[in-house]
């Protein structure tokens, strides 16, 4: 997807027990930036006081300073990467989000979306509870402030008992980091070791840049607890009967880092069987070659080319120097669009019949331009393959899409997209396709709503 | 006072129905810049959502960009200053602070101080409530949302009937800005009015730069609410009897500028008065001239001049570049200190027996290293005159000073200190002579426990 | 002056010999600060190779990285203050100035205008050179480079003797620091001595901030040469018959800090005997008091309050948070003008008859704003007094005037000029008053051209 | 080349008669970014005045504010990215440089490197110029200066018939463009056309973001000058006989972006079959894929993998949010190093025999990182794969590499650098090998002087 046209809320990462917390959290949330490049923060403890530091940017905009990092005192941290939020600095929303409340200080990082958080958030605030800000986040401590229980360990295992949703969240206190996934495992999150202390993340990709031993997913339903004692593992009471894991997946098809294992599965390896089933599925006799839009179809491109046995291009050079800061100034009104992100190989597709592989279309009208400009280079036919079935249908657990009515496959058939598109073919991955670079067992392990509506999480 | 060894949390604004909003209170808080020189922040109401941007730093560098101003939409808004808060990035305390509560949304900003906030925070931690603050502010909102009663209004003032201190506290609403002020009257407040819409502003002096104007102060103990419809007047209901007001002294000896007009007086008229005063009490002999630690001891000084019937001159000349961003580097260790800001006038003080006037003094780390600098111009004699008697007793009611124990007047004697600051004379204004200065009708309406530990408002 | 409609090019300082250089530089600058705020920079020497780093931006802001100051190594250094160029980023014309040329590296920082500038660049240009600038610098340099003398003493004495003008100039080389100053001796340049290390500046206040002794003035027409084995002295060859010196009067009267020496003199002292003499010239019948336009004018008002024996007040406060950064959004296109810098003392002011001072008056424009603003104080009566004769020609010394047409004297006359500002009376002092408040014997010394037309330098 | 231990003197770009001159210059440099990443700079002509800004860092960071673009005015420009140069703040090199001469003011920017710019300098010195920087440029401009002919067209010419070496240069003056090539043709330059504009630019890959149409290369030898008449084409004089033409065969392997054209090639193209020539030379028996090392040797392993019919993978995941300002704290001394960058995909890597590309090894310093960090994933044997041949000689026409004994093929043999890289086995493309993926004609115009020491441009 070369447009951002939908969106993950967010990273997450911890570590403890390690002298370098802080800092190693920087390094995990650099690793996470693909998850979340709004804003970013830590919180740290050092056995006594937690402290934080949050801004709006990119991890290495955010923290540019050895200062602050030093600032982050302490053995122990949690940190968050995000997508900004409307209105204001949006620095309301910033995570980790640091409260004082009865049992002292804790402060909570979360991916994930409540679908019950309107009606909790409605009937606390009637009770006297004031938000600062519009995250889960905020509606978790809330729970937890709330409950009657007398441990902290028991007000947490409270608070996530009444939360319905998708959560991998992790909460610091001076003297533990709790790390807690809701019941159907709908976002990853994976224990690791390193220099005999424990860390947490979103991915393991975090755990590979420090050199840390990945030891296994929190599961489903469980929140850990880590102290200097150790890991202890609790069971999250259930909010009702759960028949069966919901793992994102959108997760393998675009979200996670390639390199990454999440859901037990090499995100690398799901994700270009993705290719070869659409290749299987969706031929194109005499291509000349395949090529991706760079840079999240690449592998699903791959192994499109490895199962139709059609050489792989670079056809698109992709200008990596544009950033958040990069101005567009249009002194006569001209906007050069997608073409300062691409550059399509003219000396390569020039009367070339090219297959271009993405892997998946929301909104599509990045794709259209994406279309128009390697037109420019005159191929003799493009055929578009998608490795993914068509998006019908809005995501609640976490991943902010546009307007329904703005989905491109509601709106238009195949044919019609193939003209809306200037292509000379188009093909989707069908749902079974897309099931197949699943392991069988794992297959009925996945919310895969987004393509065909059967959400399995409900209020109901 | 030369370095500001004393605090003073902060500087509040707010303007209501005027096309302006944002942007006048941009110019306020300019204004009131003295007050609080840490962070900044604006919240504003469009007449259905509420904006915040707030940031630490001068109000020219929060507001660095007219984007944010813009971003402020909507026709009613307020605004603060403050010193910062020990650790993390500060923001946290930040004001206004803007939260979400049954009633809607409010923002609050406040200058003053609660002395029950710690009982009243810990009552509401026990029952669930969560702090993200260290802020007064956040105690009286939460007070706000646990309160049983059901209009807005009455839960403000039911909030407010359970605050103890002082308060001069603004609050905004998607329709209304409420005033509020606590019944001792501790900190200023006044109403004001331009171009048909209603302001509300720590000092007088704000209003000056708009243009608007003033109209009234805000009475201890009364809440007005400014609407659409005018202005409305109520009562907050007493904590405790309250028998006199108590202005704080310190407003007119240092905090507010000369300009304002606080408490029903003009502060250059007191301040003057008490350098006369200071003048008759403790004159000096055959004086050369006399001279003041600028800026903030001039008034006093011109008064001191009048009324000894010596010149007045400019002895030290203040270097108004010095900034927070003034960077001392100290490639061989070298400290030039006080000299960076002030430089004596050698040609005017060389053989002269001069008298220097200060507002106040509490360390007086400083004070000793300014008489050190004038030395190296070579007065014949130096006679300072202090136009405030010693601080003694610290301030429970919003100005932040060093611990009791580091007050010059708490370790040395009046011979000791002549001796630490090598003066040839030292000299304070007596209680009776500060008083003076003042309508004799007002006198008994001043706080002045910092002198004789006599606390107007106490939890007993 | 209130607004500076005339601006004086530049500040410069140097020292040789010192572990300390590009540090006290930095510190040197930022006393000479008020001498030019628009760009500065300092070039190092560290005996092999000469560094040099500037930048547009006050001292504090150019120099806000303790790295900078440590990448200037060595123990020699120069800097320069200046005002800004008209287009581009003017970096182009920030100094010093840094070349290569035959004798090897070379840097030269320079106060002052050489009113032969021009013929001499196009004369160079026609055989062969090329500028890189604007500033008199180059040309001086391109003169050295061009010389046919085989020292570098000798090409600089050369360069120097084909200047005609204003100048007071600093060479750095890596083993050596010159310092010259144009036979005239228009612009001020002194010589000081700390920790064994020679130190020279525009101003005494910049050795004042080190602690650094005054130890004399550069002579008119005097180059001194300073190394390890000290300090030498040459004499420029001169241009032109010299007859007498031409100090500018304008220093004393605005430009120099009153807490500095210079031409011999205090500037404190000179610029409080003019407002004596103002006073004697232009006294005001009973007079409730005599305030000045701050800060520039403090000075001079207190030497009139002094004779006219009426009392001094601060009538006007003014805000210094307000910088170069303050930004003055424009929504309902209302500026506040000249609000921003002042306020009146209400208190002070209202029903009384006040004698406002200024130094000088160029285009006028803001003091009618000033005048305004007074008036909506209510002073009863407003009497203007200049503490210096009107400016009816331009400068070719070195400050940067508007055009003469726009000279507010050029075009009304007094009676006119009461109207346009709407004050009671307005008087200035007189040519003759002037210069009594110099010693008797150095007033042929100083040039007066912009009040009479007298040029002292002129190519014929 | 993962690390730049080579580097390329710069990128340049220019446009004439288009109403978005500068922002079309700006897009332009952006487009060449890969050329040149310290510092950018534009030059503009509103027909009457040249207008200069230029700072360090990249374009978007240099250029990060529309009203940069709008001061800028006028209907030609030329702008220029570049290497950082060592001390100060490097922006004395920046280009493009502007001057004033006799012939009025002119600019000019410059890729490539004279090998007699030392020579010229010191000559120019001797008779009198100044420098301010250490660019070739100057050297140019001062020629160009001190030549005795009439006309601007004769000045540059003659300047540039002086000029031994590299050269693409463009000069802008208030109403024309000029570019020039030396009879070499050692860097790229070539010329388009957009709107009726002519444009330039060092690759072809700018004109395509803007929609210009690549009309032909500016000839070796040949100088244009664009004005309102068009283009009127010049031969540059010979400096001494010229054999053949010299391009840089570096180009291809590793500086221009492979959707560029140069020297008559695709890029991609070229670059594609060593990347073959390489697979039939150096073939690895039984591997299961090649991968490279992102990004420059992307294409080369695309050759490769197509040549031996073996699958391509990613096998390393680059991240892109790595920039210039990203800080690596070292609480405890550890370093992440390329893993910053870099991480390998290990459920692709894992037991499997890989073949690794890279386009070329100077050092190898990072080659070696990368390799242990492909270790980490576990491969059974690693093969390397160099797509040019061993570097051994410096470059002198604008390639700034290490100091030749630092060029790892001069300090140890394959079998050496093998254990050095902890590889299973090396291979490099031989020369013949590079050449063969040139057209057979051709092979004689290129330089290659760093692989075989045969230097084409030579002082004597």
């Amino acid at each position: 997807m070369v447009e951002s046209s939908i969106k993950e809320e967010c990273g997450v990462f911890g570590i403890f027990n390690h002298e370098d917390a802080a800092n190693f959290t920087y390094y995990g949330l650099y690793a996470l930036q693909h998850r979340g490049q709004e804003a970013s923060g830590i919180c740290s403890s050092d056995g006594k006081l937690l402290k934080r530091y949050a801004n709006s940017g990119l991890v290495k905009d955010v923290f540019n300073d050895t200062a602050i990092i030093d600032s982050l005192a302490g053995t122990a941290a949690i940190g968050h990467n995000r997508y900004s939020t409307t209105g204001g600095s949006g620095l309301e929303n910033a995570q980790p989000m640091l409260i004082d409340f009865k049992a002292g200080q804790i402060a909570c990082a979360h991916n994930g979306n409540l679908i019950n958080a309107q009606e909790l958030r409605t009937e606390m605030e009637n009770a006297g509870s004031i938000f600062t800000s519009t995250n889960d986040t905020d509606v978790v401590m809330h729970l937890m402030a709330n409950s009657r229980h007398k441990t902290l360990d028991s007000m947490i295992l409270d608070s996530l008992s009444n939360a319905l949703g998708a959560y991998s969240m992790l909460f610091l206190t001076k003297d533990a980091l709790y790390a807690a996934r809701d019941h159907y495992g709908i976002r990853p999150l994976s224990l690791g070791k390193i220099d005999g202390a424990y860390t947490v993340a979103s991915e393991t990709c975090a755990f590979d840049l420090l050199g840390a031993q990945e030891i296994r997913e929190i599961q489903p339903g469980e929140m850990i607890k880590i102290t200097r004692d150790g890991v202890r593992s609790f069971e999250i009471p259930k909010f009702k009967p759960v028949k069966t894991y919901a793992h994102c997946i959108f997760e393998h098809i675009y979200f996670s880092r390639p390199d990454s294992r999440i859901f037990g599965q090499s995100v690398d390896a799901v994700r270009r069987e993705m290719g070869r089933q659409l290749a299987t599925e969706n031929p194109v006799a005499d291509a000349d070659f395949v090529m991706s839009v760079p840079d999240s179809a690449t592998v699903a491109t791959l192994g499109y080319a490895e199962e139709a046995q059609i050489p792989f291009q670079h056809g698109l050079i992709r200008n990596h120097y544009v950033g958040r800061t990069f101005i567009q100034p249009k002194q006569s009104g001209r906007n050069f669009g997608v073409r300062v992100k691409f550059n399509p190989v003219k000396s390569l597709i020039k009367g070339k019949k090219i297959i271009v592989v993405d892997d998946s279309i929301v909104r599509g009208t990045t794709m259209r331009k994406i279309v128009k400009l390697l037109r420019t280079a005159e191929p003799r036919e493009v055929h578009l393959r998608i490795a993914s079935p068509p998006v019908l249908h809005p995501c609640f657990y976490g991943i902010d899409m546009p307007r329904k009515d703005q989905f491109l496959a509601n709106n238009k058939n195949v044919k019609e997209i193939e003209s809306y598109f200037d292509v000379d073919s188009l093909a989707y991955l069908s749902i079974e396709g897309m099931l197949a670079a699943l392991p069988e067992d794992q297959r009925c392990n996945y919310c895969k709503a987004c393509f065909d509506g059967l959400y399995p999480v409900t209020k109901n």
